[in-house]
This record gives structure tokens, C-alpha cells and sequence, in this order.
């Protein structure tokens, strides 16, 4: 029988997994939900029961599978396959990952982290149609991302290439989390998008639904502005060019640097589609450019919730001879 | 005998010759003028000669070498071994550059773009210390670059990558050849340099040696900005402190995007030295999130004018089994 490999896309709230073919196709997929009592002891264990468990469901064993690999948040120590300060699994120490999971499933195992591993799906069976070079971000509840250029993911020098999220797009703008100012993430993650309609309407005299709510002190969502530009609120459409400009312009000022085939956005705020993308991209063409601009394309991700057990299960090729 | 590598690092006004042990040391180095009459058709000629000159006078064939590498100007073509569109050489039709040197020397050749090979050199021989992560800026006539990742040169889809000096920096910035608005290359060049001076000295009230000579209509140059502000001249030192603080933007977000070992300055505005360095540091520490700026460092080119043949030469490097 052909051998597979298994990709796992560990998150806060559930784990998922699933068994692919060498050529990407998905055959089986579950998730369980992820136990972060007792400082996340749990979770290893749950993973290795639960893939014995599915093994022995579809009668296979380890010798089927070329390997298992595995997106996670916090520091990755790729070379020693252990993790550390993953604070939304209640991962404080260090987690000597790799070593458990080969132990209990008899599978060779390596890792990543997540925004990584989802960039590394969405440019295999996705969006990037499988070219050498491209870049992915991810627009959720930050902004995240991986760079993967000659066909191979980028790390840098402390794993930190990729943090798409930090590019200083306003040096004079909203205070982030890292300390510094004017980061893409304070303004186009799902939090950001609202920042920047607080920001706007403080000055918005006119007519707007956006306006109102904000006013009422209702509780709005980037979900809200996107669906309230889309019918056209004045506001909202403001909020929305403002947000695809910095978009356009960090986005821009990496085609620069490094001309990918493609730039992919995913991540909730995604959601927004060809509204959002297209926007994106009137301001990428205007910071790039002609050569740039004539050969990298903007396009959307589209793989969803499985870009990551699909990336993950790909870093198992590895240890194909 | 060990076996040696050729490296030519080919520019408007000469072309550059070095023999190399394959460690990357010097043994020979040499130029000629570069002949751009009769739309350029005396170069590969003029090359070919060259090289067999020398290695009869070194008592050195064919044998003794790996390979060529070549640093050129213009749109290069590394599968097919061709160069189109290198203006300043005279060379506007397609080059079969390979093809001849190959034939005329009987050794095998590759070549890359000016900025990347210079980008190889001081990442192998110079501040780069060999590092697998590595951006190199020149700033000079122009304001080019090479990124090296993974051990890896990047070329990008149609091999832009690199183009550093089309970072947009100011959005409403001074108009560029490219077409597009306040690229780094509009401020951080030679001319660029001249140009902030000539921006802010419009705006400029107090006492200035800069002012007084820019008032006065003579010609000014970036060394002599620099110069000037060294001698704390007032309005010199605004102009290196904007200059700075774009290029500070610019290598912050390459920084925060590929999180190299190390962004090398390097061309003839970079002899201002620790006095540029310094200051563009402090802005890159102002625009990084704090692990890049733990991890990635601002240093000065080390190799000067040999940084494109020992570039060109690691190019060559390919062909060992």
C-alpha cells in the first residue's frame, strides 16, 4: 500500500488532524477538543492516544506512514522538536514534543510553527498553486504569516521571518502589543479593523449606520464594517480603504524585496473575499514596481480551517529518502 | 594542484577579474576597460581574451578551474545563460553570454545580476560571516540588493528580489524612475541624498554651511552632506538624521519580515560609515518587534570593490560535484 503522512494543526481550542496521500489529498480528517489543565499535560498524551486510536480505526499501522508533522503556536525549536512558551496551550516549559509523540506512536515526527505550516498548505494544494515562491498572512485575531521562497520555508536568524503581523506601516500610528508603534497588526487584524473605525468615526461627521452603532457603544466586529461597506455606509467604506491601504502598502513593500508569485491572504478578516482583495490589491499596484507588479498577484486562501493539518503533514515529506 | 574559481564583476566603465582558491581567498585580480562601442559587441570578446591572457601568463589552462562567474548589469536569464536590457553596457538586444564565454574559454560559466553577486561576496568573504540569512543594500548611483536566506540567493518570480531600493518609504514622497512615489532609492541614494538636503534647506531658517552653499548654487554631494554633518553643521545633520530614518523604515521591515543574521550597507554612500551605521540602527531599533532587534544585526560592507568578483567567483561553486 502506498505510504501516507499525517499532518496535525495544534490550536487552543481543538487539535486537528488528518491523513493525507503524498500528493496531498486528504483521506481521513477529525479533531478533539484541546485540554489545557493542569499546564497543558494532557495535550500530548491526547494526541498520541487519539492517533493510535484512528490508526487502528482504518486498520493501518505505523509502517504505513512516512511521518507526522505538526503546526503549533509558541517557540519552535525545530532541530530538538520541542516547543516552549505557548501561553494559550498553558505550555510554560519546555515541551519535549517530538520525543513523546515518536515514542508513543512509532511515527518519526517533526514541527513548525502554525502561521508557517498554514502557509506551507496554502502554497502546496492552495492558493499558491505550488510555486517556489510565495508569501502567505493571515488576517485573524493578529496577523501572522510564512515566507516560503525557492521552495523552502523561511525561519531566520531567532524563527522570526514570516511576522508579517509587526511591519511598521505608520510610524506614527496605534501602540502595539510588541512595544512598537504603527505595526500592520494594529490596524488589519479583526481588533485592528475596529481600531481604525473608533479612529475614524471620531472624525466622521456625516451619515453612517457605522457611525451610529459606534456611538450607541454597540459592539461592533470587523465583520460588521466589511458587510456595512459592502451596503455602501460611507463610514465603513472609509474604514475599509484605510485598512487595504496599509495592506497595500506592507504587502507592497514585500513584493519588493522579494517578488513571490504570489502574495496569499487568509485568516478570518479574509472572509471578506474579492471585496477585501481587490482593494488589497489597487494599493499593492500602486506601491510596486512595474516589474513586481506585472508578475506577483494577490489572491485569496483557499483552503480554509485545513491549511494547517495540510502544511503540517507536508513537513513530513522530509524524511522521504 | 587545487582546483581555482573565476570571478568578473562586470560594470559600465571596467570589468573586474579575480582567480580564487575555492575558499573564497584573492590569488590574481585584474581589470580592463569596459568597450561599450558597436552596441557593446567588443565585451564578451574583450572577456574571453582577457582571461586567456592571464591564465597563459600564470601558466594556469582550463583544467585548473571549476567554473567563471559573472556579476552583471541588466535583466539576466541563469537557465539559458543569456543577458537583455543592460543600458549602460550598450547591450540591448539578447546576449548569448554563456554560449561564447564557454566556447572561447573552455571552462564552464553562470552568471547573476550585479546587486546579488555583491550581495554573495560580502555574505561568504565579508560582513556576512557565512551566515545562511544575509541582506545586502548598496547605496550608491542607485540603491540596490541581494537576499540570501537558508543559504539560498532569492530571485523571485521574475527575478526582482532584492530590489530593495523600490521599498516605498513614503508614500507621498518624491516621484521615482520607476514611476511609482517615495521609494527608499528616491532618499537614500547619492542623489537622493542631495535631494532631502535641497527639501529641507527650502524649509531651512537658522545658520548652515549646507544652506549657504546650496543657496549659493554650487554643486553639492552626499559626501559632502555627511561631511558636514560630522562637523555638526545643523541642517546636515537633519538631513542624515531623515535619511537615516528611512533607511532605518525600509531595513526594520525587511528585517521583521526575514529576520536575517545580518543587513550588510554597502556602496559609495556607506564610506560615511559608523556615522551612517549608527544612526540607521537606532531607527531600525525603533521600527522591529524586539526579537528581530535582538537577533538581527546592522553592520558595514567590508569588501569594497572586490565584493562582486569573489560574488561572481562563489557563483562557480555550483559546478563542484
Amino acid at each position: 500500500m502506498a505510504k501516507k503522512i499525517i499532518g496535525i494543526d495544534l490550536g487552543g481550542t481543538t487539535v486537528k488532524f488528518a491523513i493525507l496521500t503524498l500528493d496531498g489529498e486528504i483521506q481521513q480528517k477529525w479533531s478533539i477538543p484541546t485540554n489545557i489543565l493542569d499546564e497543558g499535560s494532557h495535550i500530548v498524551p491526547d494526541i498520541i492516544e487519539s492517533i493510535n486510536h484512528h490508526l487502528s480505526l482504518y486498520q493501518l499501522s505505523a509502517d504505513d506512514f512516512i511521518g507526522i508533522g505538526m503546526g503549533t503556536p509558541g517557540s519552535v525549536d525545530r532541530i530538538a522538536g520541542t516547543v516552549i512558551g505557548a501561553y494559550n496551550l498553558n505550555w510554560k516549559t519546555l515541551q519535549p514534543v517530538r520525543e513523546q509523540i515518536e515514542k508513543g506512536t512509532g511515527i518519526r515526527f517533526t514541527l513548525d510553527n502554525d502561521a508557517n505550516v498554514a502557509a506551507l498548505g496554502e502554497r502546496w494544494q492552495g492558493a499558491g498553486e505550488n510555486n517556489p515562491d510565495v508569501v502567505f498572512v493571515t488576517l485573524g485575531t493578529g496577523v501572522g504569516g510564512g515566507v516560503i521562497m525557492e521552495g523552502q520555508l523561511l525561519h531566520g536568524k531567532a524563527g522570526c521571518a514570516g511576522e508579517i503581523g509587526h511591519i511598521t506601516v505608520d510610524p506614527h500610528g496605534f501602540e502595539c502589543t510588541c512595544g512598537k508603534k504603527g505595526c500592520l497588526e494594529t490596524v488589519s487584524s479583526a481588533t485592528g479593523v475596529v481600531r481604525v473605525a473608533r479612529k475614524l468615526a471620531e472624525e466622521y461627521a456625516g451619515d453612517s449606520e457605522l457611525k451610529r452603532r459606534l456611538d450607541d457603544g454597540q459592539d461592533i466586529t470587523s465583520k460588521d464594517v466589511f458587510e456595512l461597506a459592502n451596503l455602501n455606509d460611507p463610514l465603513a467604506l472609509k474604514v475599509v480603504d484605510q485598512v487595504c491601504m496599509y495592506l497595500g502598502l506592507a504587502l507592497g513593500n514585500i513584493g519588493n524585496t522579494l517578488n513571490p508569485a504570489s502574495i496569499v491572504i487568509g485568516g478570518g478578516v479574509s472572509a471578506a473575499g474579492e471585496f477585501l482583495r481587490s482593494r488589497v490589491e489597487k494599493y499593492f499596484n500602486e506601491y510596486t514596481f512595474p516589474q513586481v507588479r506585472q508578475s506577483t498577484v494577490i489572491r485569496l486562501a483557499e483552503l480554509g480551517n485545513d491549511a494547517g493539518v495540510i502544511g503540517a503533514a507536508s513537513l513530513a515529506l522530509q524524511f522521504l529518502d
